[in-house]
């Protein structure tokens, strides 16, 4: 498959790129260690790569090779979300590795639990602010390779408005939900079209701002509503949710050892998940009490969760989760045929499908 | 005084231009709080004050008059900064309220008590983003006034890189400190230079950083070299010095009911400040005994706290602050002279007095 070869340049362009940028005046060590740390670790590249085809496909190969330092932003854009993401929801764990907070924790062994712990917590919000930062450099960057700085204005207004707008409101959203002490209330309220909205800000703004974005640099225009521009940022986002309900699907029936986290762990932590949703509202009423009593609760057992996940199944919830991830994808595609077709919207058809089948 | 004339008019200006400014996208309603709140407040403007005055003695009045959105953009900074460091310190109040994650977890008072507080807390650091956000869209904002648009890009990466580094830099050694448990560290290993280096960072180059936009913008160049800027931007870090200086001196000998702050705050918390510093090194072994028992105590009686404040001022160590303050005040008037004299080079002058002699 010619998406894999490609998502490989991907990651090699970007890890370049990002290794030769200045970062050596970040001190002390352990702020500069929690910089770099995510970024370092790899990833899929997806949001780099989605950049640089839609700048493949608006403005062909020499737009396509100048927006590197436009693709490491939107990457670290994505990891300054994920580090201060990682505070809020107290996760020990990210792409393989200790999370920042945990990471600059330890690497102060002898001084007290409680104080290394906050000193972890506070150089990763720091840490998360340089990321955001550095996300802007790199785009102001972008205009080194002759694109017009009007082009790169815009480039950075999209991503720092709608685009930050939407992850943070997104996030404060999820966070929130938190705060409610009754039990029911996330089954019961988490309507369908809430859930899908809620998705759309913390997963599709970034996926769709990095399309529009490579879009304006391959066409190098500040104009925003272009219609190549408008139908990559649609095409994007859609896909964007697709791969945000199959991350939920991958939570249920993945595989454990390739997603490196337990499965059920979605439920345990109470996830409001559309498979969640739809489960319980299409579960008799023990199936009802049973998904009251275990999801989110601390006291679940192991045998709880097995039973919830096959109610999941059994409901037809996730499977209903995977035919709405592939309506996602179909409308993508209408909107991925508005641009004419080369080399580059061929990958783009690849990366679509990719989004809802991937196993990881 | 014409200083505090221009102040005023500086922060009206500053205001209208935030309130003209579309943030009512901003959801959910307590992460539009936490974003607008301490901006609202008001505050000195000195940041933004040294932005167009520095604007104005390089390019006019015309410069002067269209750099408002720049010097709302290095306020909108500050505060960014202030959101995440209150979370950082754990302080209670910020420009006579809440700070924000105060604020916020106040905003739900149904909820349990450590639930709302986290909660404030994640939304405090998802207010602190934003304001990032806002600053770097209302330095690109600038471009409107007809400023090119490569200097308004040199313009925000200014802010984003030496800047931020800088005082994320500062901030992260500040609150390494605290990891220390030898209470007798702070002491024998701070020395003057270093907490010099602390303040440069901390405070001095988002001063400098002020300054140099402003000349940069107002000579609408992206030399971040010319000596003009060079100039201005050495003469704003002076004088970020020198405030610094006379903060911690007021943080001794000021006023409680205009600092709305306790006097003595300084060295109940044990911060590190040249006055400590100066006195420890001057005092007899009895003196050195009663630092080490007193500053940074939650033991520590008013009595205790107001012995130490003697002891500051009878070993001469708050003359010696105020002393050396007015020497960084003079280094500052003479990178000033490098500038032609104008109505702004003038209350560029006072603004650099009252930086090192002002009461609140």
């Amino acid at each position: 498959m010619i998406l894999y070869d490609y998502l490989k340049t991907a990651e090699e362009r970007c890890r370049r790129c990002f290794e030769e940028f200045p970062l050596d005046t970040i001190r002390p060590r352990e702020l500069y260690r929690g910089t770099v740390e995510y970024f370092n670790r790899g990833g899929k590249r997806l949001r780099p790569a989605i950049l640089m085809l839609s700048a493949g496909a608006t403005g062909g190969k020499t737009a396509e090779e100048s927006v590197t330092s436009a693709a490491c932003a939107v990457e670290l854009f994505h990891t300054f979300t994920l580090v201060h993401d990682d505070i809020i929801d107290n996760d020990p764990t990210r792409r393989g590795g200790k999370s920042v907070h945990v990471l600059v924790s330890d690497m102060f062994p002898t001084a007290e639990r409680e104080k290394r712990d906050e000193y972890g917590r506070d150089t990763a919000i720091l840490a998360g602010d340089m990321l955001h930062a550095l996300s802007v450099r790199f785009m102001l960057d972008t205009a080194k390779s002759g694109i017009s700085p009007t082009t790169v204005m815009s480039a950075v207004d999209i991503l720092e408005s709608e685009c930050l707008t939407g992850v943070l409101e997104g996030e404060a959203i999820d966070t929130r939900a938190g705060l409610i002490t009754d039990p029911t209330l996330p089954f019961s309220t988490g309507t369908r079209d809430e859930i899908i909205y809620m998705m759309q800000k913390k997963t599709g703004v970034l996926f769709s701002a990095s399309a529009k974005i490579g879009a304006m640099l391959g066409l190098d225009t500040s104009d925003d509503m272009h219609p190549h521009v408008v139908a990559l940022g649609e095409f994007a986002s859609s896909c964007g949710i697709a791969f945000q309900l199959q991350d939920d699907i991958l939570g249920v029936t993945g595989d454990e050892i390739k997603l490196g986290k337990p499965i059920g762990s979605d439920i345990r932590e109470g996830k409001r998940t559309l498979i969640l949703n739809n489960a319980y509202e299409k579960a008799d009423s023990d199936g009802k009490a049973l998904i009251e009593r275990v999801v989110g609760s601390k006291y679940a057992t192991d045998k709880d969760i097995l039973a919830v996940r096959d109610l999941f199944v059994s409901t037809g919830a996730v499977e209903y989760t995977r035919r709405l991830a592939l309506e996602y994808i179909d409308t993508a595609l209408t909107h991925l045929k508005k641009i004419p077709a080369s080399a580059y919207t061929e990958i783009l058809g690849e990366w679509a499908d990719f989004m809802a089948r991937r196993e990881l």
